[in-house]
């Protein structure tokens, strides 16, 4: 891209996610994670062809931001259900992206993406910073630990350069995570070697709310160490997937905010996105008021986490 | 995807890799890493666009085909440079993928995709399974070990059922891999860990060259661990970055290969690529006759591998 141009935010990722989870009063971030067979049937497509896929994809993830941009700080598209449709799903991607941004969200992209060094810069220059710095414009974007620092580096320069944010893997959310990151080695499990590193990027990358532009991934399934993880972390944001559909509920997420109610954001995806499909919003809304079950499951999430987290301090006057 | 297209091929991806190296008998693959700052000046958008630069990225890469195709078997185009032009990038690299098939190559993507397993399997559907299998038609794909087994399962399952390779991330070239990858635990590097993992599905996937269709990536840059890795995963294909600008050498990569000459393919993406820029391509061609530099310097590293490696043995009738 060329570096000219102008565009970038004048805040830095960190404070605008701060602002943002204060203006809602909620630390929710709803994960578009459009599954085809999700999709209510009003939108499903009758051609299985990628091109009508894709259109119904971009449709149904309009729909939803739509309802959930007045109660939400940040979307999450998981760039797999895009990819997965070929070219045509990374246009509606993109799409996707400048819709939410355009209603006042912030757009984190799960891409978990990394390679070595001037490969992640490739990556970094593609995906990060809105407003035209870059052509798919995430404010933030999730990356993969593994390659080591020399690999990230890259990611945290361009984030810095354009006001972007990362979200670095360091305690997944699936059952097979403990297979290496749970292993130990000089005294530590590898999540939380990882986690210090991450932390000392933070630190070294402060906003005004005492966050630094790069955060962690800790999911909601691991309670203890994801409190563990706040104190060892206390200038990372967290970003905490596996809230509602993969079991994690409120008072596991607990102990991922600071005092202030502020550090963390917990996306749910498919028990929001899906909601017209399970109880108690099946029986309220069916598949015909869709778009009500995605408000009413928002809406219900976040009371759960004011009622029974630090989040609740956010309402305070 | 509709699972009911046809088109997977009809042999296992390890055999077809076999094959294709014993054709050329030579275990190269050319990296596309088509960095725009490294095109030729011919190539070189005079408008700085990300429409133009789509546009030369895709010509070179088909140029750049055009030469390769007659003596290796296959390319691993590089994500990230086609991800850095946004939705018109991946479209490039769609036609990129299927221009190489056209000429008779094995593509291998270089995503380092994963997510966990519904997310994963997102991916696999997208990439996995050239002649109309999936959007992108990949031969095989990347993939980061961090989040574990489940995550890498639905990789594997669409790599069997389309005929499709993988290649999970070990050892990788970076100095940086050192981090975490050579992290002890139990007794043993994190690498070695992932490693015997990966050998045990190569082992549960065998095709008739007697590899798996899961492989691995280790890092030319690390002779040593090269040699252990290949006795300790006999079943895995080794796919080798790091050769050439990276800094590895015939000698260095040596040990990755079986006794026959098989069992691993090198890539090297700019000493080839970018061969007009060094010597000694730089006097003989200069920048107008970049192509014939390509050529060259292909040719040349295949000369070393089977001078200086157990590829030699691919020449004998």
């Amino acid at each position: 891209m060329d570096k000219s141009k102008e565009g970038y935010p004048v805040e830095a990722f960190a404070d605008r996610l701060a602002e943002a989870v204060r203006r809602t009063a909620a630390p929710v971030v709803v994960g578009l994670d459009p599954r085809l067979e999700g999709l209510p049937p009003s939108l499903t497509p009758k051609d299985p062809s990628p091109a009508a896929a894709t259109l119904a994809v971009e449709r149904f993830c309009r729909e939803v931001i739509d309802v959930v941009a007045r109660h939400v700080p940040a979307v999450k598209p998981q760039a797999a259900f895009f990819e997965q449709w070929g070219p045509a799903g990374m246009q509606a991607l993109a799409h996707v992206i400048a819709y939410a941004q355009q209603k006042g969200l912030l757009v984190i992209v799960d891409g978990k993406r990394n390679d070595i060094g001037s490969t992640a810069a490739a990556y970094a220059d593609g995906w990060l910073g809105p407003g035209g710095a870059s052509p798919w414009g995430a404010d933030a974007l999730t990356v993969n630990p593994y390659l080591g620092d020399d690999a990230v580096r890259p990611f945290i320069q361009t984030a810095q350069a354009r006001q972007a944010g990362l979200f670095v893997l360091v305690k997944t959310s699936n059952p097979g995570s403990r297979q290496f990151q749970d292993l130990v080695a000089e005294g530590r499990p590898l999540y939380e070697h990882v986690g210090r590193w991450v932390e000392s990027w933070a630190e070294q990358t402060l906003a005004s709310c005492g966050y630094g532009l790069v955060g962690a991934v800790v999911g909601a399934t691991h309670p203890t160490q994801l409190a563990e993880l706040r104190t060892l972390m206390v200038h990372t944001w967290f970003l905490v997937p596996g809230y509602g559909a993969q079991g994690g509920g409120a008072r596991d997420v607990a102990g991922a905010f600071d005092d202030r109610g502020l550090g963390a954001v917990i996306v749910s995806a498919r028990a929001i996105l899906f909601a017209y499909q399970s109880s108690p919003y099946r029986e309220r809304f069916g598949p015909d008021r869709w778009q009500e079950a995605v408000a009413a499951a928002t809406c219900d999430m976040i009371a759960q986490l004011r009622a029974e987290t630090p989040a609740g301090r956010l309402t305070l006057p």
